[in-house]
């Protein structure tokens, strides 16, 4: 309970900056997920959609499969179901979706295989979800990592993105966890919020559409727990996933 | 477009047949989609739901495991589609969706696991998906079969499930194929209208949900070619499979 209050907090805390406080939550959320004078990204005809980050991204997609638009390669979290969703309502568009996705992976690691698993498949569409990693691996004790160097990294890769992909459309994904569910103790916080914040502040910066996530889960656990929507507190169940591909369809358009 | 006119042909045949020549295609497939007289099901707290049929219901899943709600036992087709939209939409409901799909089944292979693949689990709603092997085994030579053993074979199914489940919910899947698309040649005209017609006479006799596939995908195929929804005709893409699971959501409410 101590949890979920401080979670409620947060919530509360993130509105007032938003200065979106008066809003119903639907029309916050929607509010919220594009950028600020700007429409929904717009998909064209034959258009690339990659969606980038760690486990959450990757949930076990076949890795040595370089194909786009079927289950094996697109794994079995919320970039599946964005596919899905994606290829079936936008079918005349003739998409690809990829998903590469690598478990365990920091913003720094994403860097190191930019070339070949971004910049190369030129994608017209560009959502990245990373973070969680970023913090918990040095809650863990395994990375010497700061919100400082979660912020330069990102900042940089999106800055070489832009120069490879003048026209690329960037959707950031905030990253997020379940205060309470398994690994996600008091120790994340509030230094977890600081990335959140990051995340945003630079999806700001690049004028991204931001997913905030974070919202979208604190939301869900008023309708089932925690445990419903992610095992461990970070990585969604299929339940989350769909919550989470649900958005994210949102904030694209034909 | 030989196979598209004779597929069109039928679509309009059994539209007079149904009697809801007049209305639009939305409305056609939102009327026959509940059975007449009666509302969408209605699924409750705590409510299990069963899909079961052949290769295009097991998608893959991982058979050694007797667990639901997640991917690897949902497999990657409509089923897991499905009920990744079911559990989160209806997070509150704490429903339990489970996959008994088996790759090759005909009727009566679904008989011989009935036991154990159905009336065990106690489903509140079950949805099945059978059919398309009675036919194309039959034609490849490897089976005896008649649309009247279909038929036969199906009605005692169903009343053997009626009998041990008497308060079940029936969703009854057309079978489909897209005509022209490798595996699915003129061979298998008319004779394959006779087992769909059988599948939508034995949903009324049983005052089951119907869900018209082929409808469904016919028009589909006006928006993207056959192939972009199934690989052989027979087998969905992930984007039939997302066509698929929306149509099953929507006959469905809380």
């Amino acid at each position: 309970m101590e949890n979920r209050n401080n979670n409620r907090r947060s919530f509360i805390k993130k509105t007032a900056l938003g200065g979106l406080i008066a809003v119903s939550m639907p029309e916050l959320l929607s509010a919220a997920m594009v950028p600020s004078g700007s429409e929904k990204n717009t998909l064209g005809k034959d258009n690339v959609v990659l969606f980038q980050g760690d486990s959450i991204t990757d949930s076990g997609r076949n890795r040595d499969d370089n194909s786009y638009n079927n289950p094996g390669v697109l794994g079995s979290g919320y970039a599946m179901l964005a596919g899905a969703a994606l290829i079936e309502k936008y079918a005349s568009l003739n998409l690809q979706v990829y998903n590469k996705g690598v478990s365990g992976n920091k913003v720094f690691e994403l860097a190191e295989r930019w070339d070949k698993d971004c910049l190369d498949i030129k994608p017209d569409i560009l959502s990245i979800l990373i973070g969680v990693n970023d913090i918990w691996h040095k809650l863990e004790g395994n990375y010497n990592g700061t919100v400082e160097i979660y912020r330069n990294d990102y900042i940089a890769l999106l800055e070489r993105t832009r120069k490879a992909l003048p026209k690329v459309k960037l959707i950031i994904c905030e990253p997020f966890a379940i205060p309470g569910v398994k690994a996600v103790d008091d120790k994340w916080y509030p230094e977890f919020y600081s990335y959140q914040k990051a995340a945003m502040e630079i999806a700001a910066q690049f004028k991204a559409t931001f997913i905030p996530y974070q919202r979208i889960y604190n939301e869900a656990i008023t309708r089932a727990p925690g445990v419903y929507w992610t095992g461990d507190g970070v990585h969604p169940t299929l339940a989350g996933a769909q919550l989470m591909a649900q958005a994210w369809i949102d904030v694209v358009k034909a």
